[in-house]
C-alpha cells in the first residue's frame, strides 16, 4: 500500500493505493466519529463489493446501514439524492454519522452532495472502484448534481476524510468503463507531465489489459498530479481549472446527447480532441502534435470525435459552462504537450471551425 | 450607521445596521466581482421593496435579475430552490453573479443555500427584512430547506459577504412577524446577556410599537452577540450550539403541527418555556425564573405553550434534531437568566413531564 497525502491545512487527509485494501476495515476506522457509517452504492457495485466492504465494518463493531441507488450517469439528479436524504433520516443518522461513498465517479458526486448538505455536513469517505474516480473524481473535494440545463451545475466542495483506492477490484471492470478512465488519465499527462504521456504511449495496452503494476502506476501518478494541484487550488480560482481540459466540450457532449448514452469519459476524450484541435487553430501547438493526442486516445479505446450533435447546439450548452466570466466563454488549451494554459479569447471563427471539423 | 463584523478570517465580513440602507447601493457595489446579481425574495418583500433596491443597483451599473417566490415556511423546499437554479441558469449567471436574498429567515435560507450550491459557490448577500431575519438567521452562514422528516435537515454553512439590516423597513412588519423575532431577540438574552433581558423587560412594549431607537438597541445587541458566536464557533462545534435554545422543542412543533402553520420565532417561543421548565426540573433554576421567561413571552404577544401536539409525537419529530449525538437527545438548558449550557443527560421521566404539562 501507498499513502498520498492531499495537503489542505485542517481538511488535509490520506489517499491509500493498494490492492485489497476493501477489507481492510481498521484503514477506515480511524477516520470515524461514531462507529456508523451509511455505505452509498450501486446496484452494480453492491453486487461485487458491499458486503466484503460491510463485513469488514461490522466486524470491527461498525453499524451499517446501506443505499444501493440505480447505476448510470442519468441518476445523478436531485429525485436520487433525495433517497439517501430520505434513509439517512429514517435510519436515523446524525451529524457524526461517516457517509461512505463505494462505487465510480457518479456515486462520488451524489454521495459527497449528501454528505456535504446533509444536516449540513456529515463525514464523508471516497472508495472509488472505477479507474475514473480512482484517478480522478474521488480526490479534491468536487461533489454535485446534474441539471437538465447543465452538467454538474448543482454542488459543492466538500473534501473527504479518505480516499481508500483499491486497485484490485479496477480487474472487474468493463472495457469500456476501463477506456473511460484512461481518458482522465491521458488528460493528467496532457495537461501536466509529458513524461507521463510517453510512459502511457507504451503501456497503454498494458492498462487495457489490466496488468496490476501498470494500473498501479498510472492510478499513483495521476493522484500525485491531483493531489497537489488541489492543494494549491482547492476552489478553482486557477492552476485547478486546468484539469478541466476537454470538459467545456465534453460536458456539452453528454447534455447534448442525454446523460448516460455516453460515459463521461468518453465525451471527455471528444472534447480533448476538439481542445487539442482548437489549441493548434490558435497556433499553439502543431498538427503533429493533435495527432499525438488524437492516437492515444485510439489506442486507449476511446472516441476521438463527438458525435455529431449540430455545433450550435453546442456552443448554446456551452454558454452555461462554469468557467465562463463576464459573458465569455473560457477554454483551457494546450501550450505543448505536458503543459496548458486557460483562454478567455477564442475568436468566435476558429471556434466555429473546431466545433464543425471535428480532426478524424 | 453603524458597522460590526464578523470575524472568520478570510470570510470575514461587515454587518451594516442603519435606517434606509436599502437605497445605498454603495454599501453593496464594492462586494460585486461582476455588475450582475440576481435579487431572491417573496411576494410580500418584493411590493414593498424590490423596486428600491433595484432601482439603487441599476443607477450603479448593475445588471439586475430578479426572482420572486411565494412566501411562506411551506416553501422552504426542493421545489422553490429548484426555481432559482432554474432562472440562474435559464438568465446565464454565472460562478462570479452575486445573489442577493432580500426578505426573512426563508428567503435568506433558501437564497443562501442556491447560493451554496450554484456552480458549487456563488457569492452571497443578505438583505433581511424582518426582525428575526435582522437578529439572527441573516447572520452566521446558516442555509438551508426543509425534508418531509426534518427542519433545516438538508444545508450548508455559507457566510454571506455582507449583511445590510435596514431597520426603517421594521415599521411595515405585521405585528405577528415583529413578535415572531422578539423571540430570538429574547433568547439573546437569556442565553448570553441578563442586562439584556432586564433591558427588554423595560422595552418591550417600545419594540411592539416599533419604536426606532429601540429596534435600532435591540438589533445591534443581538448583532454583537450573534456576530462574537459565530466568530467563536462558525460550525457550531461547541459555543454557537447554545443558540439553539428553545430550538430542539420549537423545530418539533413547526414539523409536528405542519411547517408555517406558526412562524418560527412562536414555535421558539413555546419551546424556550418548554426548555426552561426542563431546567427547572432539572434544578438548574428557580421556578420564579421560568415565570420571568413566560412573563416576557406573553408580554412580547407569543404564545408559551406548545399547541397540544402529543408528547411521543414530539418526542419523535425530535429524534432527528441535529445536535443529537450516539442516538442521544441533547439539549441546551438555562443555568440562569443569562446562561445556557448543553446537556445530554436528560432523564426520560422529567423530559416526559416538560413535554406533557406545559407550565402556562
Amino acid at each position: 500500500m501507498q499513502t498520498l497525502r492531499v495537503e489542505l491545512g485542517e481538511r488535509a487527509y490520506p489517499i491509500h493505493i493498494g490492492e485489497h485494501l476493501l477489507s481492510d476495515a481498521a484503514l477506515v476506522t480511524p477516520h470515524l466519529d461514531l462507529p456508523k457509517v451509511a455505505i452509498v452504492t450501486n446496484t452494480t457495485v453492491a453486487a461485487l463489493y458491499l458486503q466484503q466492504l460491510s463485513d469488514a465494518l461490522c466486524a470491527q463493531g461498525v453499524e451499517v446501514i446501506s443505499i444501493v441507488l440505480e447505476d448510470g450517469e442519468r441518476y445523478k439528479v436531485w429525485p436520487t439524492l433525495n433517497r439517501i436524504y430520505d434513509v439517512l433520516l429514517e435510519r436515523r443518522c446524525e451529524r457524526k454519522t461517516t457517509l461512505i461513498a463505494l462505487g465510480g465517479g457518479v456515486i462520488g458526486d451524489l454521495a459527497g452532495f449528501a454528505a456535504a448538505t446533509y444536516m449540513r455536513g456529515m463525514p464523508f469517505i471516497q472508495v472509488p472502484t472505477t479507474l475514473l474516480a480512482q484517478v480522478d473524481s474521488s480526490i479534491g473535494g468536487k461533489t454535485g448534481i446534474n441539471h437538465p440545463l447543465g452538467k454538474n451545475m448543482i454542488g459543492a466542495f466538500y473534501q473527504p476524510r479518505l480516499v481508500l483506492a483499491d486497485t484490485a477490484v479496477l480487474a472487474s471492470l468493463p472495457p469500456r468503463e476501463l477506456s473511460a478512465g484512461l481518458a482522465e488519465v491521458i488528460k493528467h499527462g496532457l495537461v501536466y507531465d509529458e513524461g507521463f504521456v510517453a510512459w502511457l504511449e507504451q503501456n497503454v495496452e498494458k492498462l487495457l489489459a489490466c496488468d496490476a503494476r501498470a494500473l498501479a502506476h498510472a492510478v499513483r501518478r495521476c493522484c500525485e498530479i491531483k493531489a497537489a494541484v488541489v492543494a494549491e487550488d482547492e476552489r478553482e480560482a486557477g492552476v485547478r481549472a486546468l484539469l478541466n481540459f476537454g470538459h467545456t466540450f465534453g460536458h456539452a457532449i453528454e447534455s447534448g446527447l442525454g446523460y448516460g448514452k455516453w460515459l463521461h469519459g468518453e465525451a471527455v476524450a471528444a472534447g480533448m480532441v476538439m481542445a487539442a484541435d482548437l489549441s493548434r487553430r490558435r497556433g499553439l501547438i502543431a498538427q503533429a502534435d493533435v495527432d499525438r493526442v488524437i492516437a492515444l486516445l485510439k489506442r486507449a479505446k476511446l472516441p476521438v470525435a463527438q458525435p455529431g450533435i449540430a455545433p450550435g447546439r453546442l456552443l448554446e450548452l456551452m454558454a452555461v459552462d462554469k468557467k465562463n466570466e463576464g459573458g465569455k466563454l473560457r477554454f483551457i488549451l494546450l501550450d505543448r504537450i505536458g503543459a496548458a494554459s486557460i483562454c478567455a479569447e477564442v475568436p468566435a471563427d476558429l471556434l466555429q471551425l473546431a466545433l464543425a471539423s471535428p480532426p478524424i
